[in-house]
């Protein structure tokens, strides 16, 4: 049966498997102290021109949350994000498990309004018991986000403007930062320029696993290493991340892999779009929320795999299609012909 | 240049690799809910002769001792461990993250004896103030040591009985427990019998990465992925995990390599007390702890990557030499040629 | 200038400080293990006819209700609660602080509705990824609420029912109970039948501080005391909380002056209300919110302290005038002089 | 019978009941933003001659503690102890309840010696695994010890010496301070010179309760107060604690009050010797350790109520006698005609 289920459910690019053959019985550093982490925090600072920035790797994209979030953060501050934040719904908890609070703001097709968060710092510091209450100290977004959508320009630079108005970190979860990249208005620079700390997602862009997070230097914490190691999220032959990101950062295969998933993406969508089929949410990236009636989706779910999203009414599904960096031209011209 | 640093420099035995390659492309649910998983922890089941435990995958060691800590323990309770034990000398504090102290005992060539525990508990009961004081709940070892020691079959039943006196959890830390294996009097069957939650440890013993944790029917704690995710440790591609220990534990692989270091390990030992030294500890597994002169040392480290352990006098350097399931005979031959 | 600020701006009831003189140079067993301690319980016990029940002595309703979720509570599990609920808003991220996440639910005059628990809940069950998300395992609900409204018995009983489907437990704060329990319907055998733990506010009612846990039995943490020295809210002179809720639970104390607080507010509402104002909130308790346009609520400010509530529209402000068990007659009669 | 139990068995300075009951009726503003609270840390500033230092009133010691020392560290950063400190024994975990871990150290009659922290740092520094290993970031100490014991100058300007050789914050807690102040060699202002934060314990040398935490300026925490509304210690009439604090540094009554301790004390500890009794540990401030042979002990204890602390032999016991500020000469008379 067809798949599209998710972009997790491959393993690797091919090159990270031949580099993991290639270096398997090379004695290496443990802990991320080799040249191969070295190597790919350097190419990392420069796809995002931001050579001062510290670049760090851990396993996955809730852990890095919550330690990103649990190590910027003072004790006093919480975190904004919106209600849809995958920190808000799907994380078990991790960012209250370590004693943060989400301080949660309506979505808009996934995203938060820059105004929305203004209106919340000016309500709270306009509060006389706001000593009473969790300072917002960072404001949380996705790129994309959970619904797929992307910040244009102007919106991030709006949120840029909210955080130094009210002295928060900007914090961008980049779990899909590739697919936001190939299709979004923003560049690599503009996202490094904008935000304080963001984190380049491999588990869902070619990588076995892995996220690379990248702290502009004045947001980056002291002894992070320390940090990650306390939350029990520091990978003994940490090579395994430095070289998995050092091969999607060599001559541009990140930006490639994930160009991928948007073509097959805008394939997808201009057929189902020719059916006749509408959508949930107009998403520009490797997530398309297509709406059928429900005879027709039980029959299509019969044929490819995929996620009931919602039910938008008593008698049409949602379902979430979900290219990836390794969704083939065959799967999308097999899932084409079953329209 | 030769290195004997540690268990943990190369990446993975060959046929994990080659598994990896076999199943890269193939579309695998998310979350460790899937067949290889399935299969892997029947595995275990099997080698440990524990049918129905609950076995578990996470990625690291400091990692599952803080959540298997965190989980079985009650609130008013804290863990008896040696002062030596991994979790309250190399783990950044991450036990007390979790909001658990450490009682610490002494250490014995790096073993918790039975009769302090049963001291401490004694104690701690007889004291008229112990509601004010942490509770201990569990007892920690880890097998083999730090030191590369091993309990005795007494020695672990007799923390057992302490264990079932008061009310105890008995957890190992089976970081290394393919070499405690190999090289100890304990069975799989007597590690599963005795303790309430153990590991099995991949990192050091042939996987890229990764820690089956098993916990015996009565101690697994309610929810555990929830538990697991929540910490940030549920790997999105879990069947990766699975797949390494599927492949350790078909046809004994596991304790095949194992047995390597081993092996390895003893013919160097040989070979050292046959040149006239001496060991700071005399370690059956895979870590030797050879003393030299400081000027030997000195020499030594020039052709052998290794660890200095301790200065136990000013005229002398106790040098850790380590071997693992990736230990050549070439390797061992050349390292004693240096000799 | 008169002062309806609040309800806990005045000291104790005289009877409380008549018998901390009277036992002040009594040489008291520490930690609440006093037999003053002991008496209180059991005419707390009695008072809300839970003969079974275990009740501990706190300081504060913030600690009371971090300690209360946090002992309650699985590790996996969150507490349900109204977006006004005091521990979503006014205590500073103290649940979070303990790990654990609150989930917001609408607020209806401040209150939860049991209809929106049951979506929440069926919501959670249904949702295939529910794993990864924070289970409800309490209900936490004020009464009365931040807006001085009261649940009645037929609400109560539908928040019971819908927490024994899901295996949630009930927890009612009452930091303001006693005027909840003059006011409302629910006896406080009601309370103690329909909740598995609450508490009966001290503070706020006619004490200098302090807040009387009740647990139901099969509710009650092992080693509560330890559970609260943990979090330092162990009081070295215990005996000063027995002593207050002693006497607040001797004839009937607590309940008598609580009445007084309700009777001076009904006053006061029955002349706002012939004056001709309205009320943004419909409140049966001590807190009366008075709408006044905006010059007349700044002439009332200078003769009378009370907090603006809000600005309901840009014309009109919304006054919050709080009457407490120590509400002279006097103070009404000059309040309503100044209409 | 008489009592010799604990310092903190009796209420209140008559004082400080005086002063309550002639404030009981004023309408005070809430959470200690009152002109009392204002009055009192003014006055403590005074008496420690440290103008510029932020004062915060608390309400237990257990609670001080932690919030201190998770108030001050850093996330990678523990606090070094001596074994005997009440953080590592008697607070139920409250600072591992905080995520932080304790550094134990030998004591020496309770104390911990500068000599010992230094080389705990040195090694610390030394270790090339540091990184994994908790940070000291903060020596704590009691003064007296709960031994009785006391630092001298030179003693405590060691340990400063080597907090800032090793950039750590030097933390005094003074549950029973003004004992300490009365019996050492230390002034009030020498304390306040050479640590960064300590505390002027007030449950222990005449209050109902309460705990004066005094930060230098460049220790003192952003937003202390709602860092410590976070952890459930504001209390709502936050005035009473100022009231106390402020009675208790008005004409040097805290100073005179200890005094008493010390004299009682002493007269007891030279009738002990005279009757040829020896003592565990030469406390010079409140407590006594006395040596009895068991029979005595036993006969004793049917005329005193006192702690039996240990057994240094089979036949010996060690009586704890306590003194307090409450300590009248009648009952010293009493006590010595007994022997």
């Amino acid at each position: 049966m067809l798949s599209f289920v998710n972009d997790y459910c491959e393993g690797a690019h091919p090159e990270i498997l031949r580099r993991l053959g290639e270096n398997n019985f090379k004695k290496m550093p443990g802990y991320g102290e080799d040249a191969i982490c070295a190597s790919a925090k350097e190419k990392i600072r420069a796809a995002f021109a931001c050579p001062d920035a510290e670049v760090f790797f851990l396993v996955g994209g809730t852990q890095t949350n919550a330690l990103v979030i649990d190590s910027v953060l003072e004790r006093y501050q919480g975190v904004v994000a919106a209600v849809s934040g995958h920190i808000n719904v799907h994380e078990s908890g991790a960012i209250e498990a370590c004693g943060r609070k989400i301080l949660p703001l309506p979505q808009h097709d996934g995203k938060l309004r820059a105004e929305d968060v203004r209106k919340l710092c000016a309500d709270f510091y306009a509060d006389e018991a706001h000593e009473h209450m969790v300072f917002p100290g960072m404001v949380y977004i996705s790129y994309p986000t959970e619904y797929g959508t992307l910040y244009s320009l102007a919106e991030l630079t709006a949120l840029r403007a909210v955080c130094d108005e009210y002295g928060m970190k900007l914090f961008l979860d980049g779990a899909r930062l590739g697919y936001g990249l190939a299709a979004g208005e923003l560049s690599p620079a503009d996202v490094a320029r904008l935000c304080d700390v963001f984190y380049v997602g491999g588990t869902k862009v070619g990588a076995l696993f892995g996220e690379a997070v990248v702290f502009k230097k004045a947001c980056a914490p002291a002894h992070f290493p320390t940090l990650y190691k306390r939350r029990g999220a520091m990978l003994a032959k940490g090579w395994l991340l430095g070289l998995q990101f050092d091969a999607l950062f060599t001559d541009g295969l990140y930006f490639k892999i994930a160009q991928n998933a948007i073509d097959a993406a805008a394939r997808i969508k201009a057929a189902l779009k020719e059916k006749g089929y509408s959508f949930l949410i107009d998403s520009p990236t490797n997530q398309i929320f297509v709406v059928m009636d429900n005879a027709a989706a039980a029959a299509f779910r019969e044929r490819v795999a995929c996620e009931v999203w919602e039910r938008p009414d008593a008698a049409h599904t949602a379902l979430r299609l979900v290219t990836s960096w390794a969704t083939s031209e065959e799967d999308v011209d097999a899932l084409i012909a079953t329209l």
